[in-house]
Parts: structure tokens; C-alpha cells; sequence
């Protein structure tokens, strides 16, 4: 029986997980994660932008494999790993182990300027999204009481920093929930003149995609209302909004998806790492060192065909599975097999009917890339109740172009006196 | 046109604005509520056991009224009211009006005791609600990484105070969630061995009910393992758990049921308030000096036939409905009519399919008062999306003995790095 110690429940660790599950008289698993829950990452948009409730993105880990008796689950933060000692630390204790699979995904960067980000958040976890729902909400909410026609339009004014699909898809929900659903709602302000500004430091948007796409995307964003900036870069950010170097412009929700860095493990371990903390990992994704060790998903760096693997729920759901499968085969005295990612393709949300897909050769885009979108997700988010009800929610925001979880709540739990 | 102007946007201030708002010609309504959102209270302790999601039972009062163009809802907090002046003040600003309706609710009190409310949580608002949801699912986490069983213990120890409707479904939902929900997801602890505790200072629980009714909701609640304590008075709450006069009982989680208080409004304005802080009304809800302002649900302190009129739903609903009449009335030149609130009966429910139901002489418990209490409660929600909604989550939730909402959200929105 080899201990298997998993740290973090996202794809990468959730999928190994539930295959190595299957195998329980090989191995005893133990997944670590800092979250009771596992998060469905390529629908956190929707929370942002209150299309969603947070519990339809996410399930505990704990009932997502409570059915498997070899497998326990803990809730805790994963402190170091001592490859020499086999031991994985965490803030509750120590974890031995035979084979160590290290999952513990990224987070964003503000390339070295970290005070910009409570102006600026980031989309990577669930406290984030519903912050970024109070900012979005509340900027709206404060509009309408504004008398000064200069607060008002800073107000109105939401500035998106990057522009890969998250970039994107934060700027065509607000350009859209601005025109449709909150148009009819407020008194004394127009939401349609809502300016929606698509910052992007490259050439073009979605620069992960063939060019005819990004081009399309840039096409639908504006038909949003949405305004693209491209080859500009954000030298500042702080209460009143962003500079690009000598230009300033007055925003009071900024929202930051331009960079992100892995977690900071890798250099704690005192191993390989790419600039962007990634750990340099074998063709089976093993440490060359310590080949008892694998990395998955956002935390590991994999070349294949001379390019890099993009940080995707794809990828580190195939990466786990494979480890998984690596481990299971060495235990039966099998060889491993090398990881070789294979590529279905990619898309990008723009708003409520429009998307761009691209998969081998075959590109698409608008109502039905929209439509492959839809299937693809709900096919994919875990758990049969959850995708039961993103559909319905989904179906229902589409006939009446509401949406669902427009609640401003607290950042901080607090008492209202009086 | 009369300037009306509604601080609170709960059950009595949303039905008046909803009754208003069908006479365009007559009244120019501004709702003021802190809050964006209007919430469906008799639910919220569902979300707090998980079982929804906020999002479920809030809805944004905005769209709510977005239909009514004589109406226009402000988020803000009201500080004060200058009854001479006849204006209201916000932070935003000054409301002047022709007739004020005041519906600012009520909170939970500690008897003079401020400082337990930080180790026991009460339960009015969606970050309370979200926040008792995290120290429940947080304290089975913490149990189950526990090695030590005296801490265990505690952790799996929680106790309720205050067996009023609220307590008991507390009560009555930790014990279910612990004995089905949990029991299969954990391996180093027996959520079965979780102690769930429900002190009540008066001789019964659900004082309200009728003496026959308490007893079966007594032993309903000890079927589904919850220990109940009457005559018994909290005479401490810390970070250890509660004390009762001599004795001591450590319990990680203590929730806060016990007695609420009016909102400080009343003592701010001068007028005659109860020890609780409810304004005394009139026999139309109004102020004795000032008729053209008015008092509705938990702020107002309203008898009847002798009996004071608890602090529920129905009641708020009712008086704001008869407060917008009078209004109207007034408006035409026609006279006020007394408040007469209609008593249709109440209910509280225990566990996931039992309830105790009293409306006149009908005294129903068990099954049958719980699918009443469905049927009442899933009508009265308000909006149809919310409705349908509740109704298939609740529908799964019963025969999947899973809780959709098992999140566990950190408090404070913070990064994780590293």
C-alpha cells in the first residue's frame, strides 16, 4: 500500500484523485487543499458578474470523493515540502509520503507593483469573484446617487487590465449587464453609458488564439459598448483609476487579469523554476531529481512541441490523470509513459450569445461557438446538481435577460447597529 | 403628488412600496435601504445551514420594483430623522417628505452583554447567515484533523441560544446535517457523535406555540439527536464555549437566537420607544404627534386584543400594505383605517421534513405541517426565478440527503500567496 499525498483539489489534483480512488488496494491518497471546495475556475467569470451563485461553480471536495474509502481529504494550508525526508508540511501537521503530486495552481501577478492589487483584484478564487460582484454592483448603486457628473462618470467607467479570455469575458458581461439588465433599473443614471475599457498591453486580444478570432472578438466586444485598447500598457494603478504613461484615465473599478505567477512552493523546495515560479518537470512530469514527485496543472512548466502548455482546466485534468496513471503502473512494475497533452481546443465567452472557439482548424465564432461553449461547460462542471441548475439558471438569465445573484454583500462580516 | 419616502426595503417597505406604486398619479415613493437587496428572512437560516444559497433568497430590490416608475430605490444608510423638518437623513443625503414610513427592522441583542456577540453570531443578515455557514463546515474540517479528542469534542459541540421558530431550525438542521449529510464524507470522525445543544432561559421551547405543540417539536428535535435545555440561562459566552450559572460547557460554535431589538432610530428621534426599542404607534401604525409618519414590522410596537404582535413576516407584510392604503386613502380624502393584522397562523420547521404549524384551533406537527410549511414558504418567496429555484433544490436536497451549498468562504477577502 504506497502513501500518495495530492496538495490541491483543483483539476489536476481533484482527477488524479478520483483514479487513483479506483485502485483501493494500491494506494492510500491523502489531497490537501487550503479550500473545502473544489472550484470550477472557467465559469468564476460568471460569479464576478453575478450570473452565478458560488455554490453552482463549486462543490466540497470532500463529497466529490467521499466515495472512494482510500481517499481522505484535508482541509489545510500546505506549508513546505522536504524532498529529502519525503514529507509534505502542512499548518495542521506532517505528511509523509510515497509519491508526492504537487497541484497548488497560480495566482495573479501585478509584476512586482503588489499594492495595486486592492485596487485592482484578481479573478482566482471564490472571495474574489464575490468582490468583484461588490465593486461592479456597488459602482452602479453609487452612480445613481451621484450628483456630480464627473464623480458619476468615473463611476461608470470599468477599466479591465489584460485581455486573455478572462479579460474578455469580465468586459463583455459588464458591457452587456450595463445595456440589458440594469438598463431598466435606475432613475437617474443611464447604465448605457457605461464605458466598458479593454486594456492590453500586446498587439491584440486573446493573443492565445489565431488572429482572424482575436479580431472577431475585438469586433463583438464593441458591439457591447466595450472599448479595446490594445499595445497599451498600465504604468499605474490607484484609487482614481489607471495611467498609461502619460495618459490617466478616471475609473473606479479597475479589475486585473494580466498576469499570473505560480504558486510560491516551487521556490520554497529549492527546485527548478521558470520566472513565472513554474517547476521545471520531466516528460512525465516528475522532478528529474526526485521522480517520486510530480507537478500538474498551473504550479508545473511543460514544453511540448517547442511550446508551452497554457495554464487550462484541460491541461491539469489530463496531467492528473496521467500522473495518476504513471503511479498506478509503476506500482504493478509497469514503465510510466510520458505526458503528451492532448489539445481539443480553446474558447472565449463575449457576452451573453457570442463566443470564439478554435479547435485544430477548425474556427468559429458567435451564436454557434456560443452554443459548443455552453455544451462543453456544462458537460464538464462536476457533479450532476450543478450542472441541473447552471443550466436553468443559465436558460432563465437568457429568456429574461436578468440575471440571478445580483447581491452586494459585505467584504467584511459586520454588525449593523442602529 | 405627496413625497413618500420608506427607510427599509424589507417585508413592510417593499408591499407598501409595491401598493404605491400602482397609484403613479398620486405618490412619489423613494425607498432607502443600506442594503441592495431585499431578503426573504424566514429562509435565511437555510442558507446558514447550507442549504441554500444567499442568492436564493435575496433579490435586488431594484429590480424588484423596476417596474414602478414612480418609485426610485436609493442604497444608504439612514442616520437620522428631524420630524419638525420632516426630512430624513442619509448618508448620501437629505430626503425631505410628506409622509415617512419607517421599517429599519430589528437586531439581534446580547442583554447588555455586546462582546459574546463575536463568539455567537446571530442571525439576520446574509454575512451573518454566510458566516454561521463557515464556523459549522469549519469546525466538522477542524474536527476531523483533530488528534486530541478533548478538543474534538468541543469542536463537535454546538450549541444554540434561544429556542424561539429560529433556534429550533438551527437546532433541528445541525442535527440532520451531522447524522445524513456529513456522515458519509468524513473517516476520522463520526459526525453522529456531534453534540448539538438548544438552551432556552424560559420552561418550554417555542414559546409562541401552543404547550402541546413544544412538546412534540421537543421530541421531533430529540429524534435528530439535539439535546434540549430549558430553564437554563447563559450567563457567559467565550472563545471555550458557554457557561450556565455553575456549570460549563465547551463547545467551539455558539449561535446567538435569543432576543432581538428594534432598530436605534426610535431612541435618536425622541419618541416613546419600549425597552426593546419598538416605537408605540397608534391604531393606524402612525406616530401620536406626528401622523404623517409611520411605523411598520420589528420597529413598531403594536397590541392587540392586549397581545403584543410578534416580529414576523406576515405582520410586516400587513401593516406596510395597510400603511400604503391609508396613504392612498388620505391622498383621495378619505379616512384612515385601524391595522387589524389578520392571523393566518405560524409555523417553525424541524429538520428535513418535520414542522409544528398553529392557525387557530388547527394544531398540525410531523410530516403534513411540513409540507404546509413548503407549500407557504416556496409561495411567499418572493419572485417567480426564486421560487422555482427553491423548489428544485429542495426537491434534490430531499432525496439526495446532500446540501447544495457547502461552501466555505473565507470572512475577510484575502489573496493567498505562496
Amino acid at each position: 500500500m504506497k502513501k500518495v499525498v495530492i496538495a490541491g483539489g483543483g483539476f489536476a489534483g481533484l482527477n488524479a484523485a478520483k483514479m487513483m480512488g479506483k485502485a483501493p488496494g494500491k494506494v492510500e491518497v491523502t489531497l490537501i487543499d487550503r479550500n473545502n471546495h473544489h472550484l470550477f475556475q472557467p465559469l468564476l467569470y460568471q460569479v464576478a458578474m453575478a450570473g452565478l451563485s458560488p455554490a453552482e461553480i463549486a462543490a466540497p471536495i470532500r463529497s466529490l470523493l467521499s466515495a472512494f474509502r482510500n481517499i481522505r481529504v484535508i482541509q489545510a494550508n500546505v506549508t513546505a515540502v522536504h524532498l529529502e525526508k519525503r514529507q509534505l508540511q502542512a499548518d495542521c501537521g506532517n505528511f509523509d509520503y510515497d509519491y508526492l503530486l504537487l497541484a497548488c495552481g497560480a495566482q495573479h501577478t501585478y509584476f512586482g507593483n503588489d499594492d495595486w492589487e486592492k485596487y485592482a483584484p484578481g479573478l482566482k478564487s471564490i472571495e474574489q469573484a464575490t468582490e468583484i460582484r461588490r465593486r461592479v454592483l456597488e459602482a452602479f448603486e453609487k452612480a445613481e446617487i451621484e450628483s456630480d457628473p464627473k464623480a458619476q462618470k468615473s463611476l461608470l467607467t470599468f477599466v479591465i487590465v489584460g485581455a486573455g479570455p478572462t479579460g474578455v469575458e469580465l468586459a463583455g458581461a459588464i458591457g452587456e449587464m450595463s445595456r440589458f439588465t440594469l438598463a431598466r433599473d435606475f432613475r437617474n443614471i443611464d447604465p448605457k453609458r457605461t464605458r466598458v475599457i479593454l486594456i492590453e498591453a500586446g498587439p491584440r486580444i486573446l493573443p492565445g488564439f489565431h488572429e482572424s478570432l482575436s479580431a472577431k472578438a475585438a469586433r463583438q466586444l464593441e458591439k457591447l459598448g466595450v472599448q479595446v485598447w490594445v499595445s497599451s500598457r498600465v504604468t499605474q494603478v490607484d484609487l482614481q483609476g489607471v495611467e498609461l504613461g502619460e495618459e490617466r484615465l478616471r475609473a473606479s473599478t479597475v479589475l486585473w487579469a494580466a498576469g499570473v505567477e505560480a504558486s510560491g512552493l516551487g521556490k520554497q523546495m529549492g527546485v527548478d523554476v521558470d520566472p513565472q515560479g513554474r517547476i521545471l518537470v520531466e516528460s512525465d512530469l516528475s522532478l528529474a531529481d526526485y521522480p517520486k514527485v510530480f507537478v500538474a496543472g498551473d504550479q508545473a512548466r511543460f514544453e511540448q512541441e517547442g511550446k508551452l502548455l497554457p495554464g487550462q482546466a484541460p491541461v491539469a485534468l489530463q496531467q492528473g490523470r496521467c500522473i495518476a496513471r504513471n503511479i498506478l503502473r509503476e506500482i504493478d512494475g509497469q514503465q510510466r509513459q510520458p505526458f503528451r497533452y492532448l489539445d481539443k481546443g480553446q474558447m472565449a465567452t463575449i457576452g451573453r450569445s457570442r463566443a470564439v472557439l478554435e479547435s485544430g482548424r477548425v474556427r468559429l465564432s458567435g451564436f454557434l461557438a456560443w452554443l459548443a461553449w455552453l455544451v462543453v461547460h456544462i458537460y464538464y462542471l462536476t457533479g450532476f446538481k450543478n450542472r441541473l441548475f447552471v443550466v436553468i439558471q443559465w436558460a432563465w438569465a437568457y429568456l429574461s435577460f436578468r440575471r440571478g445573484a445580483r447581491l452586494i454583500v459585505d467584504r467584511e462580516w459586520r454588525i449593523f447597529k442602529g
